[in-house]
């Protein structure tokens, strides 16, 4: 993607994160968004059930470099976008996702648009027409999983938010009602449309408190079963040829979204719970690492993922998988981990820390230590930034570094 | 629009309509595709119940000048788009377009998909994921119509296709089966999908020889009625005062795609089945100049409007509306006129000679009469073009000329 955004050239607006020359604000929310989404090890947001950050953010950010935004005026954007991929979903799910689209692609469309809307200041006619131009850009499926497509989809709504706010401040104007006309968006792609969402929006209540961090470089509905298989791992003791049958307890969505039959790539396996139950049973952890060939293809790992049973049914909930592992020594071990509550008080400060660590882990290989480090911190003082391109700046990569 | 393009910049690939500097070929498909639907005045397809031409050549055109096609090998391009279009109409239509989705948008961004893969010779699987990135991209709704996003919508779909098509080229993967897939495009966007459409295609039976050429400046689903009530005004006399009603026997897919029920812009009166048939009794013409305030506000007309009864029922077909005028001497007249068939022997070439007329209305207020003329030679003789550049060198209009 990024040779296609140089054959195209632009004007030097914002960068493109590892590259080292600017493009155009449009371009560099296309590429950055497909980037952020392309080990699909962003954050999850369970009232949009998708990734509410990849679009809204890769575009936030985009235009805040090519104006010269503060980090305040990103960071207000970021929730802005975020809030309005929310309250769609509040709006429009589960049917939206249940029929078979992407809310990263299509609901992140709308929030991209409501960030860069934001940024440019536009009024209240402009801000309804740029959701009438998101409207007219909306798209993407589930049935892309397993494929480069996916990624894809969060550039592709970042670039959508930064085209429909850019044109409706310059006058271009669409219908003022797209998302809740009559055969507008919502009629159009959920079945359970829900009107009085709106009246339960209050004004203390941000959403975007809900967003919750991966730690696994796979699909956030199977958070919760490799979490409780890593609980039962060490009761299996140093050898997981003990086990006999695993039986995953999911809800019927799941199986729409996260049940790829093969593994025979790194993007397959990272939605296919047979998988990634053999791979949390026998690795014991499923970092990006692990979605290599060798993990893919190994032995063990095959046993178990054949051993596997998907039960669709409402036992858990949907960050909530109960997991039963049974041994050939009649044992059955029983777990279940809510991966659906947002940190708070306290542990927010260990999800930093987390989040740290992942960071480093993620940037330092590409970025080296020096520019990744000062990133790092830039980041943590992300609000008191009088321009966001001071950071921007740190995050080109070194020559020859590949991120896309 | 073309401010917004020119801010973002790119590489002087292909040619921005009636503008003095080259684009991207993306840009250009997104500009020019928007044109190209501007005045809402371009061919229509019934088997793709939308317009065929808009985004397929505007895409091929782009991405032709950009690589130094052939004349022959755009017109091909062209072909592939139109009967990719008109291939999923089949497939999916009336449900899609009934539903609310905007033909020229979204099977739209297919049929540009199919025209670039094509002109690019993507192999199998490259064109599979090209449409798999197309599914990805493809939106747009009815519900903006009488707006400028029905213009972009085109344009929209032009670009889709470029970058569909260029990602694909470049291994981008997406589903292979995007389309017809459980839970695939098809499936989310009718629910009159019909399968044996694909065992009815006959290799030797083209549906762009069904393509239907406009007359009129509105929407192609009211020049029924204006060629109706043309034909009763001759037996009105000198004074349309004499109307005392106008019925108008409509299927009712067009209460959703011509039925506004107001007339304050042009846009609107291009798909106000009202103000249409008043401008027809009074002005006796629908062409782009009597979308004007004067006409829009004309008192005749806005008399006339208010007697109009729209009647839904299947009295008629798609493309042939009855008409009824009633008089204040009792009189009741009648006619309908098919506007479905397409010109076949003969009358193509009666066909050929309108549309010259037309190209020539357009184009010669924005290029100049010289240009304008080698312009129209150089498309009547497309097909031995070595180069399209040569044709589309033409075309950069004369400076200070708008045409976006």
């Amino acid at each position: 993607m990024r040779d296609e955004i140089f054959d195209r050239g632009g004007n030097p607006q914002a960068t493109l994160l590892g590259a080292p020359k600017k493009v155009s604000a449009h371009d560099a929310a296309l590429c950055n968004g497909t980037a952020s989404h392309a080990l699909d090890f962003d954050d999850v947001l369970e009232t949009m059930l998708g990734h509410p950050s990849a679009p809204v953010l890769s575009a936030a950010m985009a235009v805040g470099e090519k104006i010269g935004a503060t980090g305040a005026a990103v960071m207000t954007a970021l929730v802005a976008g975020i809030e309005t991929e929310s309250f769609l979903g509040r709006l429009m799910e589960p049917g939206h996702h249940e029929a078979g689209w992407h809310t990263t692609a299509t609901l992140g469309t709308f929030g991209a648009t409501a960030a860069v809307a934001h940024l440019l200041r536009l009024n209240g006619d402009q801000f309804n027409h740029a959701f009438g131009l998101a409207g007219a850009q909306a798209a993407g499926m589930k049935v892309s999983f397993g494929t480069m497509a996916k990624p894809f989809h969060a550039g592709r709504a970042a670039a959508n938010g930064v085209l429909a706010a850019s044109l409706a401040q310059r006058g271009v104007t669409a219908a003022a009602d797209t998302i809740e006309a009559p055969g507008g968006y919502a009629e159009l792609t959920t079945d359970t449309l829900d009107r009085t969402a709106v009246s339960t929006l209050r004004e203390d209540d941000y959403d975007i408190k809900r967003v919750l961090f991966k730690r696994h470089a796979s699909c956030y509905l199977t958070h919760s079963l490799i979490e409780g298989l890593l609980q039962l791992r060490p009761l299996l003791g140093s050898d997981t040829r003990v086990v006999s049958a695993v039986h995953l307890h999911v809800l019927p969505v799941h199986l729409t979204t996260c049940n790829s039959e093969t593994a025979r790539t790194g993007l397959e396996g990272k939605f296919s719970m047979r998988f990634l139950a053999g791979l949390a049973l026998v690795a014991g952890k499923a970092s990006e690492q692990e979605f290599s060939d060798a993990w893919l293809n190994h032995p063990e790992i095959r046993r178990i993922s054949e051993l596997v049973q998907v039960v669709p049914d409402h036992i858990g909930a949907q960050m909530a998988t109960p997991v039963e592992v049974q041994t050939i020594d009649g044992r059955m071990l029983r777990a279940c981990v809510d991966m659906g509550i947002p940190a708070s008080g306290r542990r927010v400060l260990d999800q930093q820390t987390r989040l740290v660590e992942k960071f480093d882990s993620l940037v330092e290989p590409v970025n080296g230590r020096g520019a990744s480090t000062r990133l790092s911190e830039l980041v943590q003082s992300f609000e008191h930034l009088e321009d966001v391109r001071t950071l921007m700046s740190y995050t080109r990569g070194r020559a020859g570094a590949s991120v896309v």
